[in-house]
């Protein structure tokens, strides 16, 4: 099938940002509403709420008018003080972020350096718990850059012995992977808006346990638009204490209603489903995945030799319009490709993906073995 | 005339959050675009340039996703050091914001608290400058929560003699009130999204001078999110560090091509025209102004004695959907009322919301003086 006109429709299959399905963009064009007013306050309660259930937590939820690296720096400077110790399981460009923010504030670091495409190992964790006295423990539940899945249960269990408190970034992972953060003792979990919550960016949240606000009164790193203290005081009466991202809030109460329509465990179920789809395809291709530990938010695969993955981007995007992600960090970019199947993409979704994807692969003479599965081809 | 459901259509004459314009609503629900492309970057590329043009200056303009509190921080955490001295001219809540978030980074800061209604008095900062050595100089061009404006260009020409940078908060002022960036040597210059420039809360915006810069460089205050290096080093791919509010942004690209296509000097223009009419209005009620030297932003009333103000702006809402705003801080909660009257507010905008406020001023005993002027009469 040659590029249509309709495919041409620009289709994100980038892991983050998500394509916005239409009612949630309707919301968001909406008349904008004050935010000191019963009405938003009601929207911000119903959404607080909704959070919940989809973070699988009884802790409240709060909200910030920022991106994911603002809730980052906020799971890092209400908890810590200057000279504390910290652990970091570092995988990849957005685990390691964690690291950067918390030099920059004078932290600690102890890093558990695990390469590019694993996942942090348990033992190593327990192991390295032993060895010194951590306030807080970082990792990501999926790295974004490699693709790779930590263990953040059995972790969890782990940190949880100790004084530490366990944060992890879930921006990518929250609703794709299974989180349970009550469950798995994640003392603070993160998450953003244009995952698989299928928002633009620009509102970032962050789930504190009790175990972490005991942390954050000790803090003593100096704060402001990102101090949660001033942000549970007002979270008593569903408001914030700097405006928020009012529109994007009004919009998550309309993907939070269809999120939650779904279930929380079915969007698991069909982000392993398409996740599964994805790898059987590529394998099929020939071609190896990248991450040991795959997560379901993303797939991320190796190029084969003598593709270069920008211009492979480049081509994907400007006969196809179709959007994925090369590599980030370490060396990755050119060599690796990534595809989002969170959020509201569907199968047909990536079905339009690997049509072009394979047809670009052997424009640039890397033809998929077997050609293009027949059972993919794309009839709509 | 009686509220028709025409006129329930909820009316925004707060001093932000403000009207966002259909056509700039269209552009927030246009599919999300990815933001690490040339499309997107063509796009901030624009935005910024307008944005310079609105702001009156040649220096770059950095865009935060956070609300205005974030830029503020931002325009303290990346030019000082701990134990620095500034001044703050703090005239209102929001000036005092500078304060509050000073103190938070232990920098030792000297007051000149100005009365709230009151402008700062260029002679008492002229005195002030010459009783230490200040690293900067911190006010609001429109202080929001008294209406007042401050004669940022006299004190602009005093900080300017001195080795201090004069950083102003400009968010409700920006578009409204005229400010000349680079002649008025305001060295760093703050805007936000949800004001004149039509959008929804999610983006903020600083301008920063060469002088800036140069404190930038001896700045030791910890820092991550808003880490202005970050941004200069990515802005010169037309990049941000960390994920835009990529759906503001493209909106803030549809909203710039209105105003600019009408002009900035006939956006001053028209809100001046509007805040006449106000005054004019109100003087006819025999209502007393609250700020002696008022904005165009906004104009804040003081409220007759016996007049419950929360109230009256309960009524206004519930029964015409007219949005005012009351008082913030220093005992000003309901005894004075804010009308903003800035972006997409039109004269008959305002005529609807003087219908409805005349007619709740009746219904709480307070008729207004001569009854509603015939020449406002609504006919629409």
């Amino acid at each position: 099938m040659r590029p249509s006109e309709q495919n041409l429709q620009p289709l994100l299959l980038t892991p983050g940002p998500t394509p916005v399905p239409l009612p949630v963009r309707e919301a968001l064009a909406s008349p904008l509403i004050h935010h000191r007013t019963d009405e938003y306050r009601s929207i911000f309660r119903t959404v607080s709420g909704s959070l919940q259930e989809v973070f699988r937590t009884g802790n409240p939820i709060f909200t910030l008018a920022s991106s994911g690296t603002g809730a980052m720096e906020t799971g890092i400077i209400n908890f810590l003080s200057p000279g504390d110790k910290i652990l970091v399981l570092a995988c990849g460009k957005f685990s390691e972020r964690f690291l950067e923010i918390a030099k920059a504030y004078g932290i600690e670091c102890d890093c558990l350096r695990i390469p590019y495409g694993e996942a942090a190992d348990p033992g190593a964790v327990e192991k390295q718990l032993t060895l010194a006295s951590y306030r807080a423990v970082y990792t990501a539940l999926c790295e974004t850059s490699t693709g790779v899945l930590n263990d953040v249960r059995s972790i969890g269990r782990l940190v949880a012995r100790t004084d530490a408190i366990f944060v992890v970034d879930a921006i990518s992972g929250l609703l794709a992977d299974p989180l349970e953060t009550d469950d798995w003792n994640v003392d603070v979990a993160i998450g953003a808006s244009q995952k698989a919550l299928m928002l633009p960016p620009g509102a970032a949240f962050l789930a504190v346990s009790p175990k972490a606000w005991a942390a954050a009164e000790r803090g003593r790193l100096p704060r402001y638009y990102f101090d949660l203290r001033r942000y549970r005081k007002d979270f008593e009466n569903f408001d914030t204490p700097f405006t928020p991202a009012i529109s994007i809030i009004c919009a998550l109460a309309k993907s939070l209603e269809l999120i939650l329509k779904e279930g929380v465990e079915a969007q698991w179920g069909r982000c392993a489903s398409l996740a599964g789809m994805t790898r059987q395809v590529l394998d099929g291709w020939g071609l190896k995945m990248f991450p040991k530990r795959p997560s379901n938010a993303m797939t991320a695969v190796c190029l084969p030799e003598g593709v270069d993955g920008n211009l492979l981007l480049k081509i994907l995007k400007k006969e196809y319009g179709v959007f994925m992600a090369g590599g980030q960090g370490n060396g990755l970019k050119g060599r690796i490709l990534r595809i989002g199947h969170m959020g509201a993409v569907r199968e047909k979704d990536l079905l339009r993906g690997f049509d072009g994807l394979s047809k670009v692969l052997a424009q640039l003479g890397q033809p998929v073995p077997g050609g293009f599965p027949e059972v993919l081809e794309v009839t709509g």
